[in-house]
C-alpha cells in the first residue's frame, strides 16, 4: 500500500503543485479488489454477449495499472477510515481514524492542498457524505463514527461541492447529545442544499457552494443499489455530472474531484455477487462522465481509479474450471431488496404464504426453477428457511455489516452464488471483511515516472 | 487475459524481432495470483521483521505492473496447458492443449521464434520438463497428459537448454504402450543429460546442448518444495544460474529463457499457505539471478514475471481486520512433508503412537501448544483425526490434485491456516482450483507502449 500511496499521491501532488493536470478525478471503489473488477468484466461478457471472456469496463481500459497490498498503521487489514486517510493524505494511521495521525493530530489532505492552490474541490459518494471515505478528504476526527462532528468539519474545509445520500446524524453528537441541526450551519456558511438531481439543476446557477443529497424522504445512509434503482433515484453518474458542471462554472482554475463508489463494499459485506457486479458497473458509468470530460480536455485531465481494500474475499470459480455468471442476470434485486419484498409479501398475506407462492415469488425474483434448475439440496435449504420463517414463524434475520436480511433472501443469494460457481460468497460470515487487493488504474500518467505525459485522444 | 497476453507477447515479439532486448527472461509463477504475491510480502514482513506490512519481493519492485482476467477458448477458468499456450503463443486454445489450436494444429511459440532468429533458448521449471507449462514452449500435442510424446518434441524444438526435475513417462506412450526410452533419443540428438547441479558444472563446458534434471534416485515429478529442501537438492535458482551460464557461452546472440515456478500451483491446490509463500520466495530467488544479470546488461535485458492463472482462491483475512502470518513460521514442512513424517512415525512405532507422542510431534513440526496456542475445538479436531487414524486404524488419505496427505497432516495444515487468519485455505476442497488473477510485472518496458526504453541502473 505504501508504494501505491506514494505513487498515487506523488501523481496528485505534482499535478496540483505544478499545474500539470488542471482537472483531477480521483475515483475510489470502496472494497473493490481485483476479483470485483475482473468478475464484473466476465459477468458483462456472459450476460451482454453470451460468451466466455471479458467485456471491458471503461476504467479497466486505461493504460496504466498496478496492484498493492493495503494495511493500516495498526492492522494488517485496513478499514475504510485508515484506507481513506491513506488515499487522502499519503499517511498511514490507525483503523477508524479520519485524517488524523496516530497521535490524533490532523493531517492535511490532497483535497485541502488543491483548494489552497486555487482549484475548486468536490467530494462525492454513493453513501452518506459523512461516511469514512469521503470524510477522510475534508474532516479530521479521531473516530469514523463521529458523524455529527465530521459534518461540522464540512464547512470548515470550505470545499465547493459535496454530494451523497445525506447525513447520518444531523442533530446528534458522538456522545449522543441532541445538538443544533447541521443544516443551518451549512446555510450560514454559504452552502445551498439541493435535494435531488432536478433540485440541483434548478439551484446550481445561483449557488456559490453546493451540497447535493437525495430528495426529502429518501434514506440518508446511501443511494439505492444500482440493481434496485427506480426511475428518479439519484445516481453516482448524475452526482459526477453535477460536480463537473458545478466545479467548472465561473472562474476556472481547474478542479480536484473525489468520487466514491461506496456500496461496492456494502454488497461485498453481504457477499451479494450480482449486486457487487452491478455496483462496479455503476461506478464505471460515473467514470464514463469523467472520460467524456477527458476527451474534451485530454491534455489537462488526470483520472485515477483506485480502491482502499478488498471486501468479502470474493473468489471466482469452485474448482470446476468453469463459471456460470450469466445465472446472476436472473437476480432482480439486491439481497436487501429481495428481503424487503419478502417482508412486504409476508405483511400483505398476514404471514400466510404457501410454499407454492414462495416458489413462484423466487422464480420471478431469482429465476429459480423457471430459468435456473436448482438441486434438491438447494431446494431443501430454501424450504427449511421457509418452514422456520413462515410455518413456524421464527424469523431470525441474517446480518452482515450493512444489512439485515430475511433468512430466505439470504439463502436465495447463497444458492444463486453457488449456481454461478462463485466461492467464498456462499459462506456469508457476519463480517467477511476487508481483504487487501486494491486495483489502481491510472490514466494519463506513467507508473514508473509518475509524470504527466501528453497522450493521444483515446 | 487477452489484453495481457497481447501486451506481453508484443513485448516479446518486438524484442526478439528487432533485437531491442538481447536477453529475455520470462518467469511464470504457476497459479500465482495477486494474493499469493501480496501474501508472501506480508508474510515476509511479519516473519523477517516482526511487523505489519510488506517486505517486498525483488520482482514486485519492478517498475511496471498490470493485472488481467485469464480464461481459455473453452473455459472461464483456464488450466495450465491452455494458459501456458496463451503465454507461449498469444493464442487462446482449449483446456489441456499444448500449443495447438482448437483444430489441433501446431501454433508457433515465442521460444521457437527466438530460436529461429538466432538466439539461444532455454526452457526450465521446478516440476517435470514435460509438464504443461514448460511443454507449451517447445511441444505441440493435443493433450497435456501425452508426456512421452511431449518429451519426444523436445529434441525436435532443438532448444539449447532444458531443466526440471525429470521426465514423467520416459518409456510409456500416451496409449500405455512400452516404448524406447527417451534418453537415447536425447543423446542421439546431441543433448548432454546432467543429473544435479554438480554434474551440470562438470559437463557444461563440453556440452553442446544440455538437459539438467535431478540426481539419480530423486523424484521425477518435481523438485522438493523450498520449505522441505535438504542440502544438495537442486533448486530453481541453480537451474536459472546454470541456464544463464549455458546460454551465454560461446557465440552470443542473446537468449530467451523461460523459468517456471511450477509448485506454487501445487501448494495452492493443497491450500498449504506456508508452503505457497515459501515457493513464491523461492521463485524470487531465481528472479534475483536474472536481476543480477540485468544489472550487468541493463540496456539489453528484459525480465517479465507473469502467471497463467490463480490457484486455490487464497484469501487473506477472516473478517477480524487482522492477519497472523507469523504463525506460519512454525510450520517446518509442507503438508506433504508433514504427511511423510507422520507415515514414518507410524511405521517406526508399528502404528502404536500415543496422543501425547502425537502432541509432541505436532508441537515440534507445527509449533502447536509450544508456540501457538490452539483452541479446544481445534485440538478436538486433531484428536478426532488421531483417534480414527491411530486408534481405530482407519486412515483415509486427504487428496488434492498433486498430493495425498495423512489426515492429521491435512487437519494440522487447516488449523495453522486458521491461526494465521487465512480463509478459503481452511476449507480444503479436493480441487480448490484455478482462479484467475495473474500478476504481470514487467521490467524495462512501458505498459502502454510496450517499447523497450533505456532505463537507469536500478
Amino acid at each position: 500500500m505504501k508504494r501505491l500511496l506514494y505513487a498515487l499521491l506523488f501523481v496528485m501532488v505534482s499535478v496540483v503543485a505544478n499545474g500539470q493536470a488542471k482537472y483531477v478525478f480521483y475515483f475510489i471503489g470502496d472494497g473493490m479488489g481485483v476479483n470485483q473488477v475482473n468478475g464484473t468484466e466476465m459477468y458483462n461478457a456472459e450476460v451482454q454477449n453470451g460468451r466466455i471472456g471479458i467485456e471491458p469496463l471503461t476504467f479497466a481500459q486505461f493504460p496504466v495499472a498496478t496492484v498493492a497490498a493495503t494495511f493500516s498503521a495498526t492492522n494488517s487489514v485496513t478499514d475504510s477510515a485508515a484506507g481513506g486517510t491513506a488515499l487522502a493524505t499519503g499517511s498511514k494511521t490507525y483503523n477508524g481514524a479520519i485524517s488524523v495521525d496516530q497521535s490524533k493530530n490532523p493531517i492535511v489532505t490532497i483535497a485541502e492542498k488543491a483548494k489552497r492552490s486555487g482549484k475548486k474541490v468536490g467530494v462525492t459518494t454513493s453513501v452518506s457524505v459523512d461516511h469514512a471515505t469521503p470524510a477522510s478528504f475534508y474532516a479530521h476526527q479521531p473516530d469514523r463514527n463521529m458523524y455529527y462532528e465530521i459534518a461540522l468539519d464540512l464547512p470548515k474545509a470550505n470545499f465547493d461541492f459535496y454530494a451523497g445520500s445525506g447525513f447520518l446524524k444531523p442533530t446528534t453528537t458522538f456522545d449522543k447529545k441532541e445538538a443544533p441541526s447541521i443544516y443551518p450551519v451549512f446555510d450560514k456558511a454559504g452552502y445551498t442544499v439541493a435535494r435531488g438531481y432536478n433540485d440541483y439543476k434548478a439551484k446550481s446557477s445561483t449557488a456559490e457552494k453546493m451540497i447535493l443529497i437525495q430528495e426529502e424522504g429518501a434514506a440518508s445512509d446511501c443511494l439505492p443499489y444500482a440493481i434496485d434503482r427506480k426511475e428518479g433515484d439519484l445516481t453516482l453518474a448524475q452526482i459526477t455530472e453535477s460536480a463537473v458542471d458545478f466545479l467548472t462554472k465561473g472562474k476556472n482554475k481547474g478542479f480536484f474531484l473525489m468520487v466514491e463508489g461506496g456500496k461496492i463494499d456494502w454488497a461485498c459485506h453481504g457477499n451479494d455477487a450480482a449486486t457487487v457486479f452491478n455496483e462496479v458497473n455503476d461506478m464505471d458509468q460515473a467514470v464514463k462522465v469523467a472520460y467524456e470530460f477527458y476527451k474534451k480536455h485530454p491534455k489537462e485531465t488526470l483520472i485515477v481509479i483506485t480502491a482502499d481494500h478488498e471486501t468479502g474475499g470474493i473468489v471466482l470459480g469452485t474448482g470446476k474450471y468453469e463459471l456460470n455468471l450469466k445465472a446472476l442476470q436472473y437476480q432482480k434485486h439486491s439481497a436487501d431488496g429481495l428481503s424487503n419484498r419478502i417482508s412486504e409479501l409476508r405483511k400483505s398475506k398476514g404471514n400466510k404464504v404457501t410454499w407454492e407462492e414462495m416458489k413462484t415469488f423466487l422464480s420471478e425474483e431469482m429465476g429459480f426453477w423457471s430459468k435456473l434448475p436448482i438441486s434438491w439440496e438447494q431446494e431443501r435449504r430454501l424450504h427449511d428457511e421457509f418452514d422456520k420463517s413462515f410455518v413456524k414463524n421464527k424469523v431470525v434475520f441474517a446480518e452482515s455489516m450493512y444489512s439485515k436480511s430475511e433468512p430466505i433472501a439470504a439463502c436465495a443469494k447463497e444458492v444463486i452464488n453457488e449456481i454461478a460457481w462463485l466461492v467464498g460468497l456462499a459462506a456469508d460470515t457476519p463480517e467477511a471483511m476487508s481483504r487487501y487487493l486494491p486495483l489502481a488504474q491510472v490514466l494519463n500518467s506513467s507508473a514508473r515516472r509518475l509524470t504527466i505525459r501528453k497522450l493521444p485522444n483515446a
